[in-house]
């Protein structure tokens, strides 16, 4: 990055020096995975002060979000819908999905994710690094049964897999059926995944 | 295609005849359709004789197979699967899905046309002609209950999701949990959008 001296002690909030820190994340994300990547090097990559990056973009959550436009927190998910009554989690699961995707620029993003996961190895690596330790693990720790990031994962699978054949194939019916109709099938599912 | 005239009134089930028949069906699919796709054209295309394309290829969905290397007939899915007792179809179901998946050969087949239709606008439509006409039309005239379609295509996401997560995405725990332990989860998942 060429800005990269001339943006050494800015303030990393500001206009190029946003773009040069998430320029740095992305090659680092892209070079050791989410897992690996490292704070320190990135903002040694960007030119700028450890301690400011991290006031700046927070955790390395925080910072691959900004840096791949990922359009949704995975604590507030946990937080939203895994943690709460076991009983009606499934309910809770399918409405918070159903109703994200109802505003087009977030399920926009996340399909563009998804296309780009699907077409590329080194996208799907660091959305699996990404996805098993922030959604997930936290998710898991949730749930008071045997396997619970199994049983996480395969929620996360039927999301994905609707997400596919409603917006991307787009069969009918299911891609015009209305959310509450989909809501007690897709909630009758994630139940029987959590708690079953 | 130069073969066109080369090929008139030869045996299509010949090599370049072959390679000419395939072509001219990929052109007929890709410009109008699975369901709007005529054999007449794709016969014309070819250069070679309609009644001896219907011999040498059958049915419009088999030379729809062939053309895109579909390694797995709807018919058979059907038949196998979706016949039979309907208290245990979910079972059935979770059984010849993960088996088949089993087949490196077939398994990447597969997760090529789901890569493929991820990425081009174009694939899904066809796929989506596909599918519907042959695979979700014919398991919704097994189904005794209302919305058979919906219910299909819910299957259908959950089986697309299922291989994104374990291949492609390939998160851990999920990409190596043997079949077995997979299998009463997906049938439980399949037997609840098909008769819950």
């Amino acid at each position: 990055m060429s800005g990269g001296t001339k943006a050494r002690g800015r303030r990393p909030g500001g206009g190029d020096t946003r773009g040069a820190v998430l320029a740095a994340a992305r090659a680092e994300f892209a070079a050791h995975g989410y897992q690996k990547a490292s704070m320190r090097a990135i903002a040694r990559g960007a030119g700028v002060d450890a301690a400011l990056l991290h006031h700046y973009f927070g955790t390395k959550d925080r910072l691959f979000m900004a840096a791949l436009e990922f359009p949704l927190d995975p604590r507030t998910v946990v937080e939203t819908v895994f943690a709460g009554d076991p009983a009606t989690v499934g309910e809770r699961v399918a409405g918070f999905v159903l109703e994200l995707w109802e505003r087009p620029e977030v399920r926009d993003r996340l399909l563009a994710l998804v296309r780009t996961a699907a077409a590329s190895e080194e996208v799907a690596a660091l959305m699996r690094g990404f996805m098993v330790t922030e959604l997930v693990a936290r998710a898991a720790e949730q749930l008071d049964v045997e396997q619970p990031e199994l049983r996480v994962e395969l929620v996360m699978s039927q999301i994905v897999g609707l997400a596919m054949a409603r917006y991307v194939i787009a069969v009918e019916p299911l891609a015009s059926a209305p959310p509450e109709v989909l809501a007690p099938m897709l909630g009758r599912t994630v139940q029987g995944y959590l708690t079953g």
